[in-house]
């Protein structure tokens, strides 16, 4: 964590205001509901550095691959999450100067994460040119109670100065993914509305044709006399509502803002604005407190399950509950369609998409703090993708219904595009593997074999099966050609990890055949005709190759080696590297780690 | 050699105009004179698919990195030779009918490339929409007897109408690179004029503020009457001069280019005018026929000595013709500072940079087919990069005078952005010494060393020094995590090729010092001085390591292995291959292969 924070069991505060930090702290204080979620970008203008982003999660773009040097096998395309409409956006003038924190004094900053109750806050004074001075306390959440919703409370007060102050509360959909490949935008306008006094915003994804219904209602009131909305404005992709409202020193202004994103994935397309009128119906009628006092019960009902306490340390309790927290806003395991960017709602990096991640390390997580379906809807995500990984194996020659899941994907394709990954970091296969063997062990629920998991274990271990070959040279299988778990010696062979974990694998799915042959003889004779397995020869297979896996050894040593050949490495404690070449990936060329 | 080309000991023709071929046909038919090189695009306007080129020898642009993935130690961008101002455009309209081959019905269409006499003629009939007929002959060349011009003749004959016919003879310098990694364009306009019926276009390269002046002077006649020019159109980055000839049935038109590119490599700027002036003048005094024998005569001599007959095949014979052809006009050894970019001035693949192929597949062919001079032009353009091969080993962690020579390059910095190549594909380092014993042997001129040699040798010694490592495992010194000649097997240990090599050059490092030291001791106390050559160590490290170095050997199979563990590899003959495989690098993921 980045050392300005300062150390506090249940918050992430930051103090003044550094425009330096800023991008880092929109990553940071970023908030989300599993359904959608977005980095802490002012409600008010800033022309500062900044990158504007909100999500929602499952809506991807194609973006075409672009390399320094294309090699035959790599995909199309990478699968981006979007940067998609803003509707935190309040545009606020006073006496048509805007609110702006990169062109004003700025005192009093803080930025709070509450990471208890699920909201992030904001506070400062800002001295405008004209000498006016302003407060401001502002909150938001993406509702987790009820993940079609967020809200916003942006309280203004004006300290030193009578005037009119404009708000120009908006939808802007006119916006752009950093990373696009090739400088494009990923978004069409399908449709916009004013009604209601709400703004209705509908945008499109270019090629993979998501419709969004991003919809926002807002009040405005000072010291509690409503302001009546002046009407919209609208633009290409952008749709706004005004307020004009009277103060003097003193008064008190309060905007609150409501907002929906609805998908086509959830509602057919001509039902999105019913469904966004609903969602903000709902909010309307349960107003912020209301949403707020849902938002903190959910939150207190997670962390009832999910929290760590570290006594002794405050640094790292307040670590440990920001990864807690960003998981469990990250994914809540409503829907088996989504998955866990690497980086949550945080920001672009890594493009939003499924790694195998997911099975290795936060799998485990949600085993141990949130109701079993979470891990198994994680499960039924990949025994979704079953088809695609055989077609993903198919691009890369094997055959015979032999499944390899894809390094980075968000519709089961493969999105990756380096050499030593893409194609060699294949013990991701195994993870998806050991999940399945995870969960079951956690849970007891050794049906979720003969309901969706030995279809995936019959993939995957025709995958070894063919992956594997026979050395002559070793009198053993071997494994050639491989990245292992450690991503940085590629093209390596007999990686210890790697080889192990292929014969597991194939043991396992043989194992779990036999469990559904004996406790479920219909299903298994469904599943043996549905992945035309062919019992006999398979197990053989399997068993054989398991029994004959070549594991690279050092008998002088008597230890086990990473990878063949890692005893001719020059061997170097941690201790003895300069600490000036650290870390190692940032001051040595890739070769050298 | 693509198959529409007909079989013909001495040219390269294509007959019948296919416009899918074009682009390949450009490629194939290029012309060059080691100073610059074009693609065979038609002077004509034609808006079917085209890539033009036109490039000038050394001038490059550092494009900025682009890669899909980025790693420490990449270099921030490619060198790329750039598509230059564009002299050859003749705008051809008939009565306002633009004659653009792609929108007129062309008949007896011949492309022809007289590698003998090194020029491009191409003929054909074009029908216009009107129903005009005219037939063209076309000529060209970049003259290898001075090498700063270039000449056109363009014959058209008017065979079925009266009309008039306007030509536009222009320099378009609003040109860019297909391969530009963020769609920029590489020229800003220098200065243009239009004098003495010449057009003068300087154009100034960004970053490398490279300038090249392009001058053109044509004429026009028809049945040998001269037609005045009507002066100059200007546009940004652009300059042309019109003439406007009536013709009737029969008559013939006659026009002739003259070009020519100067550079700011060989003239101040300012004298960059007066230059292009004279070499215009040259070509004015010669004329078309003049410049045309100058350069039959001077490919004869090239013939002569860089003949190679292939008798009862002549496909072979036109193809080692072609090759040789292309080497001749691609480098002609007259200036160090240049050098041969894989794929000569036939177009931006590989962006026209200097990679290992110079020293281990061009200077045994020029050895023996040009006089001495030209080789060693080649080693001293490496010798002239060392202190940029130290600086590229430095950045990969070597030091103390190690040299590691780029992968790929244009001023002696490394450009290549392939970690697997850039930092493994070290063998090139041992083809640019092994180039210079190869030079030595062929041609006795063992004062190179002295002169040049020795340094270099010095320094790739020293880098084979620091990279070998001594394990203990195997006794030995190995060389580990590289990529072979073969270039598809990354990350390997012990490459056979690799480790004997830099034993070699370690050996051969060592004989060169003690060559120079009994030759002339004063170069070399010289020599050690400036490379700070500590020669009792280093010639014992280098002895030391040279003896003790290991080569991968199959005891039971009695032979060498490629690289540590080959024959763990499922050994294969081409013969079991299925045809559909083939080629293998484009129907293989790169991981199998």
């Amino acid at each position: 964590m980045k050392n300005y924070i300062q150390p506090n069991e249940w918050k992430i505060v930051e103090e003044g205001f550094d425009p330096q930090l800023n991008k880092i702290s929109e990553s940071l204080f970023s908030i989300g509901n599993g359904r959608m979620g977005q980095r802490a970008n002012f409600e008010e203008s800033y022309t500062g550095e900044t990158l504007s982003g909100n999500y929602v999660a499952g809506v991807y773009y194609p973006d075409k691959t672009r390399v320094g040097w294309w090699k035959n096998g790599y995909p199309d395309y990478f699968a981006k999450v979007l940067n998609a409409a803003n509707w935190v956006r309040l545009d606020i003038s006073i006496d048509g100067e805007v609110l702006d924190l990169h062109e004003t004094k700025v005192s009093d900053f803080k930025r709070v994460l509450h990471m208890k109750e699920g909201y992030l806050e904001r506070q400062f004074v800002a001295e405008l040119k004209s000498g006016k001075q302003v407060q401001v306390i502002a909150k938001r959440f993406c509702s987790i109670a009820d993940d079609e919703i967020a809200a916003i409370h942006y309280q203004l007060k004006a300290m030193n100065f009578s005037g009119t102050i404009t708000i120009n509360s908006a939808i802007d959909g006119d916006v752009k993914n950093q990373d696009s490949n090739y400088d494009e935008k990923f978004w069409d306008e399908a449709a916009k509305q004013y009604s209601n006094d709400t703004l209705f915003l509908t945008m499109t994804t270019k090629k993979t044709a998501f419709d969004v219904c991003t919809a926002a209602f807002t009040t405005v009131s000072v010291n509690q006399q409503n302001i009546a909305s002046e009407g919209s404005t609208q633009q290409d992709k952008f749709i706004a509502n005004a307020f004009t409202a009277p103060v003097k020193a003193g008064d008190v202004l309060d905007i609150y803002k409501y907002a929906c994103n609805v998908t086509s994935q959830n509602y057919e397309k001509d039902a999105l604005h019913a469904a966004a009128q609903k969602a903000i119906s709902r909010a309307q009628d349960k107003k912020f407190d209301g949403l707020f006092q849902d938002q903190v019960a959910a939150w207190a009902a997670k962390w009832v399950e999910s929290d760590i306490l570290i006594e002794g340390d405050v640094a790292a309790q307040q670590a440990i509950r920001f990864n807690i927290f960003q998981l469990n806003q990250t994914y809540t395991g409503a829907d088996a369609r989504l998955n866990i960017g690497p980086k949550g709602f945080t920001g672009e990096k890594y493009g939003g998409s499924t790694y195998w991640d997911t099975e290795a390390y936060c799998i485990p997580f949600y085993l141990a703090t949130a109701p079993q379906e979470v891990a198994k809807n994680l499960l039924i995500y990949r025994h979704n993708h079953l088809q695609k990984a055989i077609e993903n194996a198919e691009k890369l020659g094997f055959n015979g219904g032999a499944a390899l899941y894809p390094m980075v994907t968000m519709n089961g394709e493969e999105c990756h595009n380096e050499w030593e990954i893409t194609f060699e970091e294949i013990h991701r296969n195994g993870a998806i593997a050991f999940a399945i063997f995870n969960y079951i062990r956690y849970t007891g629920d050794a049906a979720y074999l003969a309901e969706y998991g030995l279809e995936v274990l019959i993939g995957i271990a025709r995958f070894w099966k063919q992956r594997v070959n026979w050395s002559a040279e070793k009198n053993n299988y071997v494994i050639l050609g491989v990245t292992g778990p450690n991503e940085y010696e590629n093209n390596i062979n007999n990686n210890w990890y790697t080889n192990i974990l292929a014969a597991w694998c194939m043991r396992y799915a043989r194992e779990s055949a036999e469990y559904v042959k004996s406790k479920d003889a219909a299903r298994y004779a469904e599943i043996v005709k549905l992945t035309s397995f062919k019992e006999e020869q398979e197990f053989a297979d399997w068993t054989s190759i398991a029994d004959q896996m070549f594991y690279p050894y050092s008998e002088k040593e008597q230890i086990f080696l990473q990878q063949d050949g890692y005893l001719d490495k020059e061997q170097m404690l941690v201790s003895e590297l300069p600490a000036a070449d650290r870390p190692l990936n940032q001051k040595w060329s890739w070769d050298r780690i």
